[in-house]
Parts: C-alpha cells; sequence; structure tokens
C-alpha cells in the first residue's frame, strides 16, 4: 500500500497522511460517502467532486445482487459503471450478509444465504468475495468477516473472530495484487479486549496493506467504540491506514481521529440529509420544522455548499413539507460537503499542531 | 409587453421573439418546465441554467395553498422565495381548481373549493388570484378562467367562456402593472371554433400582455388541439405573444410552432424523466427495459446534457432498477435539456428560413 505519512499531532494520536491508488491520491483523515448501490443516495457524480470527495464506499453484497457481476465486468469494472474515477473502497458485504440476507448459513467454508431482494439463493466465499472484488476492480477491498451483533457472548465472539481469521487468511491467499489494487484486513472481537488483540496481532502477522475496525456502532455505548478502538489501533502498524467502519457522527469522527484512525464509513450525513436532518457547527437543524418556515438564512451562515449559497431554511422546509425530491438532494450535498470540511480542518488542525484545541472548540459545540 | 419579433418563417406561421422582463429576457420559441410547487421537480436551479432554461413556470394554486402568500411575502416573493432569479410565469390554477380540488361550488363571483391536500375551504376570485400573482411577483401572471373537460357539450362551453371573458375583464381592471409584471388572458371555448373565436377577439379587445390557449391537451384527439391552435391563432395580434397551455410531445411543440405560437408548458419532460423514459432525436428511449443492462452507451449519442456526458443507459437503468432518486435526476435533466435545444434549434432554424425542413426531418424521426 502507498500509505505516505504526512504529519503527527503531539498532543494525541491524530494522524495525518496520503494514500495513493491507481486511480488518484486521497487524503486521511479521509470521509468516505456511502454508495451502497454504487451511488450515494440522491447525488451525482458532480456533487461529490464538489464537495471535495477524494474517496467513495460501495458495497460487494449489494452490488453482487444488483447489478452483478456480469453487468459490471461487461462495463469494465465499478468505477467505469459508475462514472466515478476516484478511488473506491468496496467493503466485503460481510456486514450485510449478517444483517440483511434471510435464512443465512454460515460454515467454515463461507456463508450461504437468500437474497434480501428476491429470495434468490446464494453461497460467498472469502475467495469469492475477492475474486467479485477484483472484477470491480475496487482501489482498496475488504476481506468477508463474520460479524456479530451487540450484546454478544463472548463464546459467540470467539468463535467469530476464529473464522473471521482463518478467512482473512484464505482472502490474502486468494488476493493478486494486480493494477494497484489493496486488500484490508477486519479486526473483530465485539467488546473483548483480549479477542480484539489476538484478531488484530494475528491480522498483521498476514500483513495487509491497512487494517480495519469492524463490529463498533453496531448498538453499543458510545464509550465502548471509543474504548475498544482506543484499545485496538495500538496493535497496527504505524505505516499502514488505520479504517473505522461505519463511524459515525461528528463528534466521534474527531475522538477517532484522536485515537489515531485513518479512514471512516458512514450513512449518517445522507441519511439525515434525506430525513431533513442538516449537520452544522453548532449542531443539528431539523428542516423540516415549523420555526424554518420563515427562516430565510441558508441552512449555516458562511457554509461555501449549493444549498447553502443557493437556498434558504425556508425554502428546503416548503421541499420537505410538500415532499419534492430536491430536498433530499440539498441537505445531503449539505451535509457531505459539512463532513469533507470537517475532515479537511482536522487535517489542517493536525498539521499545525492544534488538533487538541479544535477537538475541545468542537466537543463544546456539540453540546448546544 | 416588451415583446420584439426577430423573424418570421417564410414557409409557415413560425416565429422567432424575445421577451424583456425584469428579470431579464427569455427567448421565443421558449418552452417552460414546469415548477408546480416552485421547484421543477428533482432539478435544481443549477441544472435548469445549465439546460438553458430561460423562464420557469410554477402554479398560483399550489403555492396559495403550500407555502401560502405569507410566507412566500415574507421571502420577498417567489423569485427569492425559490432562489431562482429569471423569468416566471405563473399559471393562475383555474385548471388545477377544476382537476384536484373537492367539492367546488363555481359561481359568478368566484370558486369555492376544498383543498386536495387537507380540505381547508377557500373562495377565489379573479381578483384574489391577480393580488396573490402580483405578491408573488410573477413576471408573467395568468388570469382565473373555467376550463371545462373534453368532451364538453356546446352549452356548457358556451357558458364557461362567458364566464372565463367575465373573470378576464375583472382582473384586467384589478391588475396594476407595477414592477414590469404581465397579464395573459386566456383563450376558452373547447372545441367549438365560433367559441374560440369569440373569446380571442373578446380578450383581445380588452388589451392583454399576452394570450394563451386554454382547454387544450386535456384529453381530446392531436388533431383538434392542432386544428384549434391554427384557428384560434388567427384571431391573435401579432406583436404579442401566444401561448399554447399544456402542450407537450417533442412533435406537438414543432406543429404549434409551425402555427405560430411562441410559448409552452408542458410536465412530459419532467413526467417522463420520473418514469425512466427519455427523448431523443430518434425516438424515445424506455431505459428501465432489461435490453439497456449492458448498453453502456449515454442517453442520446452527442447530447451535450450532463446526464450523456457522465453516465450510460446502463448505469442509469440499474439506479431505477434498484430504485435510486439520482436516476429520476438524470433522466428529467436529459429531458429538459433535450427540450430546450429542440426550442434552439427551431428558433435557429426559423432565423435561417428553414424551419419546413426541420419540422420534416423531425416528423421522419418520430416515425421511428
Amino acid at each position: 500500500m502507498n500509505f505516505e505519512l504526512i504529519a503527527k499531532d503531539k498532543d494525541t494520536s491524530a494522524r495525518v497522511g496520503k494514500v495513493k491508488t491507481s486511480h488518484g491520491i486521497f487524503e486521511t483523515p479521509a470521509f468516505m460517502p456511502v454508495g451502497t448501490q454504487a451511488t450515494v443516495k440522491t447525488l451525482s457524480n458532480q456533487d461529490l467532486s464538489d464537495c471535495g470527495v477524494q474517496i467513495v464506499l460501495s458495497n460487494a453484497y449489494h452490488l453482487y445482487l444488483r447489478p452483478g457481476e456480469d453487468i459490471i465486468k461487461a462495463a469494465g469494472g465499478l468505477h467505469k459503471f459508475m462514472g466515478w474515477d476516484k478511488p473506491i473502497l468496496t467493503d466485503s458485504g460481510g456486514f450485510q450478509v449478517f444483517s440483511l440476507a434471510v435464512l443465512r448459513k454460515v460454515s467454515d467454508e463461507g456463508v450461504e444465504f437468500q437474497s434480501h431482494i428476491d429470495g434468490s439463493k446464494h453461497f460467498l466465499t472469502p475467495e469469492k468475495i475477492v475474486g467479485f472484488q477484483t472484477t470491480l476492480g475496487s482501489d482498496i477491498m475488504m476481506v468477508l468477516d463474520e460479524c456479530v451483533h451487540y450484546p454478544c457472548e463472548y463464546d459467540l465472539a470467539k468463535r467469530a473472530v476464529k473464522r473471521t481469521l482463518d478467512w482473512a487468511g484464505r482472502s490474502k491467499k486468494e488476493f493478486k495484487p494486480n493494477k494497484g489494487q489493496n486488500l484490508f484486513g477486519i479486526v473483530q472481537g465485539a467488546s473483548y479486549k483480549d479477542l480484539r488483540e489476538e484478531c488484530a496481532k494475528a491480522l498483521v502477522a498476514m500483513d495487509f496493506d491497512g487494517y480495519a475496525l469492524g463490529g463498533l456502532a453496531v448498538g453499543e455505548p458510545k464509550e465502548i467504540t471509543r474504548e475498544m478502538t482506543q484499545f485496538t489501533v495500538e496493535f497496527l502498524p504505524e505505516d499502514k491506514p488505520r479504517y473505522l467502519m461505519g463511524v459515525g457522527e461528528p463528534q466521534d469522527l474527531i475522538d477517532a481521529v484522536a485515537s489515531g484512525i485513518d479512514m471512516f464509513d458512514c450513512v449518517v450525513p445522507t441519511r439525515n440529509g434525506r430525513n431533513g436532518t442538516a449537520f452544522t457547527k453548532t449542531g443539528r437543524v431539523l428542516l423540516r420544522n415549523a420555526e424554518n418556515a420563515k427562516d430565510f438564512r441558508p441552512i449555516e451562515e458562511g457554509c461555501g455548499c449549493y444549498a447553502c449559497r443557493s437556498y434558504t431554511r425556508g425554502y428546503i422546509r416548503h421541499l420537505f413539507n410538500v415532499g419534492e425530491i430536491l430536498g433530499l438532494k440539498l441537505v445531503s450535498l449539505h451535509n457531505v460537503y459539512f463532513y469533507q470540511r470537517l475532515i479537511e480542518e482536522m487535517r489542517d488542525a493536525i498539521k499545525e499542531n492544534r488538533f487538541l484545541k479544535l477537538k475541545e472548540e468542537r466537543q463544546w459545540k456539540a453540546k448546544l
């Protein structure tokens, strides 16, 4: 993995880096908007580029079911299919197999499941998932892992770690790092420190291009997410990117960056956008609320996003009130822009050794 | 009305003009995308400008109900409310009162009805509708008229014309042409030539800023639409814009321009866009169809719209297949762009005295 560390914060474990892929560079900390079905919901590629998005996430499970390998292969890979020429990370779909699929049967060999869409039967193995992501042409692909729910009994979590490690080894073996593709391992272990440690160490011994923390932000208290993140990062090599999967809210990103996390993905900005909830430096704005009806300020004063430059809270509230699609898009756009600015501010603050100050300022504002 | 005739076709009644409003100039023939609820469905103002849209239509009936006069007044008018600084025409809502509202009671005084949204009771008069459109700040406002269905008995159509003329007179009296606003009369008369003639002549005697043909494209055979359009235009002054309401499909626009029509509005490009039907020079493309799954050409070869420059048929088919909003927007955008190009091509052809050739070419292609 071509990962260059640019700066390290003096007060925390925060760091700034650069990842070179065959589809260009992305800087870390990086936030990846979620394009589950090969589209970040409501947004065009131009919208994403205008927000400063450098890498998007998509999902092997969803793409495997629709449109399917055949079509993406015919298109010449996922980048060409979705018209996005910058880096793409694809999740293996482990989480989706365990949360969406029905009649799931997990064996050491792999997972048999029925599609949540049409009930069709599928059997996925770690090797098949690597092969599929190779076809996708993902710049970063994730291994298939076994996810557990929260709370999870120790024995179950231990068994999942064992299988995750076994599958990680098989994935690594299957992986042919052609065209500059990269493969990340995923640390499981629920909220058990010894399992997290064991899993992290074993994965590092396999030498992946980067390491993800999986099985967090699945319903556990935020204190546990933070604790597990801080704890697990210690076992990961400094010269590889660290990716905290499925996190999170703005404050969670700041906390995790302080712990040394480099990459994030989360549906929070886009899902909230479609619900009419906007993020601002001074807290959330619920645009559907009647109090916005005659509020002709932008969502956030001083914000440079297209929604804030062009439209008012009152107008966007009207769009939600009458069920117009443009509303969903404008708030999603604002939120993705907000997340990119937050990530950029963190990068700048780390470079200038004032990350702790930014962290404290934002904590204070988060309470408003 | 500041309407300048630029060119007249030598073979047909087609003409090119320019309308100056206090929000800028629009050229005719003009096609106005429909922004019923102060938004052209799925498209941002930037999208519309990128398509070359010079004027949009909105609807007084819908805006009167939501967000209501109070909010738009507080925003400083409709242009400011929706963030669109180019010309706006607002329909009076006559058609909507007669097609959407429930428990409608029409009297000579006005229309009592219940909102189709919440059942609230309202009473609209011609004067009130002019007053509301004055508050909206519409560059062109339409009088309240009485619309009839197709087919319509002669006596009913005659009575509607009488009332339409009475209301037109009251609207004209109420209208204070401040801030460069303009008021158009609407010719009714169903499919009866004598009624159309009577209505047109009486409206012209009242001296409106422009004249619309209403009550067409309401289900009658296209031959009748064409015949009534050709017939009625003859009674309208050459130095005022002529607006055929609610029309139509690409071929309808070409036919109507040949008859001397200057302005159009229709939901066809946007509604079809949301259904996944795209217009091209060689006919319609039904993007949902499975045959597009591996078709990685743009919707239309050579089209300069954002959707065609950035995405393929196969990808857009996938978006529709998995229910992603971006699909609705991309096809709407393409269709609005297509309509603007068609209108521009007609303007150019008229200026260069080759409109008949264009008309024949397009008729041939429409059959494909």
